[in-house]
C-alpha cells in the first residue's frame, strides 16, 4: 500500500439501508440519492432487491430504481437477488450485478430464506444456467454473498470449515465471485484475516474480492483494515450507516460510507471519491428519511485542516480548513 | 499475534475524561470508578491531573484520588503534570507514573500550557532531576506525552521530522519513554505504522510502547490496529468514552474502553479485564454523571453468542449467551 491503489467502495444503502427501516423511500427521492452519491464517484451502488413487494414494501420499486440507475454513466448497478424468480426480475430490469445471499449458519438460512444449504446451491445452478443464457454483452455478473460467515446470533460460533465449504460449492456452482458478510457485527481483525486467507487459497485470490462489514460492536473500520492487508479491494458500507441491525438501539449496522472513504483517502487509498461532496448526499437521506437516525464520525467532526485525499481532483481545499475549524 | 499476547488496557477516563466535560464527579464516585474498574482487571488508571484547581476544579482533588488509589492492590496510578510543581506534588502523593505532555505543535504548546518546545524541554529536565533524586523504590516512571502527534486544529499536518526529533530530545532530558497522541482524532492506519516504526527507529524499540488514541473520526479501533501491528503494547481509552473533543458534538473523543477491550479480547490478545464486569462499571458513570452521554457499541450490542475472551477467568459463559440475545 505504498502507491496509491484503487479500492471500491460499494454503497449498499439504497438496499440494505432501506430494508431496514420502517419508512418507505419515495421513488424520486432514491433515485436523487443514487445520482448525487453517484456524482460525489460512487463507481457502484446496490439500489435494491428483488424480493416479493410484500414481504420488503421498502423495495417494491427496485426496477424501476434499477431502470433509473442503469442511465447513469460509468455506474455499475447491483441488486440483491434471494432466488431464480428474482434474479429473472434482475436481468429484465438490467441490473449489471447479481448477488444471492447464502447464509453460513443453515438455521440462519431456514429462518431468512426458510431454504436449506442443498436448496440454495441450486437455486444457485439455476441462476447460472440463465445467465449462461444470454448474450455475454448482456450477462450480469454474479456474486454469492456469504452471510453470518463470522458467527451467527442462532448458532454462534460459525466454523470456518464450513464457510470455506460453501465458498468452494458457490463456485463449482458457476458464481462468478464470492463474499463475506459480517451480518451480525462478530467479526473480529484477526478473524477476517484468517478467514479471508482460507477463503482465498480455496476459491483463488481473485475469487474473493469483497467484504461486508457491519459496525455493531465498533469493529466495522478495524475490520475494514484487516481485510485492506490480506488484499480485499471491495468494500461495502451505507450512507449514513443507515440500516444494519435493527436489534441494537445506538448502534449503528452497517459500516458508514463517510467514516470509510475519510480512512481510505487519508491512508493514500483512491476511492475515486469526492467527500465533501459525499457528505452533502446525507442532507437527501435526512429530508426523505426525517425519523430515522444518521450514523458517522467524520460528518460531525469534519475532515482535518490540511487534509489532501488520495483521488486526484476531490482536493476540498478551503472547505476542508472550514469544515476543521468546528473541532478548531 | 498468533500466541496470546498481554496488552495493557491504561484507562484515562478519570482524568481525559473528567476534565472534557462540565460537570465536577464528586470524589467518592471516582473512588468507586476507579475501584470498580480495577476489579474487572483494569491495571492502569489515569487518575487525574495536578493542574491548578482554578484551571480544572474537575480534578482539584487529585491528591486524594491517588492516595486512594494506592491502596487498590496490583494498580498502576498514573497522572498527568504539566511542570515541575505538577510533579512535586504528583510524588508526594505518591503517583506510580508520570506524563508530561508536549505538544508536537509548538502553536498548540503555546495555546495550551504557554510554553515553548525549549521551555518544555527545560520542564523535563527539572521533573528528571527532581525523580532522580528520590530512591529507587520510591522513584514513579516518566513519560514523556507527545500530543498531536498525528495533526493541529491550528497548524494542520505537523511534520513526522518534528515528533522523531522532539520523542529524541524527551529521552536525551531523561523521560523513561514516549507515547505519541492523535488529541486531534487526526491520524490514520498508514500514518500510525509509519510515525511508530520511525520514533521506534529514532529512540529504541522499549520507549515507545504507547499511543493514546481519539476516535473522532471513528478510526480509533482501526489505529489500534495498526499500533500493534507495529509492535505497540499499551493503548490508552476511556470507559464510555468519556471525554475527548468537545468541540465536536455527538464524535466521542477517546476511544471507548469497553469496545477496545472486546476487540483485543477477540483477536485472542490478553488484557487481564473480564468484559461483563467492565460493562457494569458504566452504570457508575451513568450515576454519578446523569447529564454526559455514554459512547460505545459494545455496551449496546452485548457480547457476541459464543463468545470466548482471550483472558483466562474471565469466559462470560451464560452472560453473553443473555447479551448477544438482546441482538438476535
Amino acid at each position: 500500500m505504498t502507491t496509491k491503489q484503487r479500492i471500491l467502495v460499494s454503497e449498499v444503502g439504497p438496499r440494505d439501508g432501506l430494508q431496514s427501516i420502517q419508512p418507505v423511500m419515495p421513488l424520486e427521492a432514491k433515485k436523487a440519492w443514487i445520482a448525487a452519491e453517484a456524482a460525489a464517484g460512487v463507481a457502484e451502488i446496490e439500489v435494491g432487491s428483488f424480493v416479493p413487494a410484500k414481504l420488503l414494501p421498502q423495495l417494491a420499486d427496485t426496477a424501476e430504481v434499477v431502470k433509473y440507475a442503469r442511465t447513469i454513466p460509468g455506474l455499475a448497478v447491483a441488486v440483491l437477488v434471494p432466488n431464480l424468480k428474482g434474479a429473472e426480475a434482475a436481468v429484465e430490469a438490467g441490473a449489471h450485478k447479481l448477488t444471492i445471499p447464502l447464509s453460513a449458519s443453515e438455521t440462519h438460512s431456514l429462518k431468512n430464506v426458510r431454504r436449506t444449504h442443498a436448496q440454495m446451491l441450486d437455486e444457485v445452478r439455476g441462476i447460472v444456467a440463465l445467465l449462461r443464457s444470454l448474450p455475454a454483452a448482456r450477462r450480469p455478473k454474479f456474486e454469492g454473498g456469504l452471510s453470518t460467515a463470522f458467527g451467527c446470533t442462532i448458532e454462534g460460533v460459525v466454523a470456518p470449515d464450513k464457510v470455506v465449504r460453501l465458498a468452494e460449492q458457490l463456485m463449482e456452482a458457476g458464481c462468478d465471485e464470492v463474499g463475506l458478510s459480517d451480518t451480525t457485527g462478530y467479526a473480529n481483525p484477526a478473524q477476517v484475516k484468517e478467514l479471508v486467507k482460507r477463503v482465498k487459497a480455496a476459491v483463488g485470490d481473485h475469487a474473493l474480492s469483497g467484504l461486508h462489514l457491519h459496525n455493531t460492536r465498533g469493529l466495522g473500520l478495524a475490520n475494514v483494515l484487516a481485510g485492506l492487508e490480506v488484499g480485499i479491494t471491495t468494500f461495502d458500507s451505507s450512507l449514513g450507516g443507515l440500516g444494519g441491525c435493527p436489534f441494537a438501539p445506538g448502534a449503528s449496522g452497517n459500516v458508514v460510507t463517510e467514516d470509510l472513504v475519510f480512512m481510505l483517502e487519508a491512508m493514500g487509498l483512491e476511492t475515486g471519491i469526492d467527500l465533501p461532496k459525499l457528505l452533502e448526499v446525507r442532507r437527501i437521506l435526512r429530508d426523505a428519511l426525517p425519523t430515522e437516525s444518521l450514523y458517522g464520525f467524520t460528518p460531525d467532526a469534519g475532515l482535518p485542516l490540511g487534509f489532501v485525499p488520495a483521488t486526484p481532483g476531490a482536493t476540498p481545499g478551503p472547505q476542508a480548513g472550514a469544515a476543521a475549524g468546528v473541532a478548531a
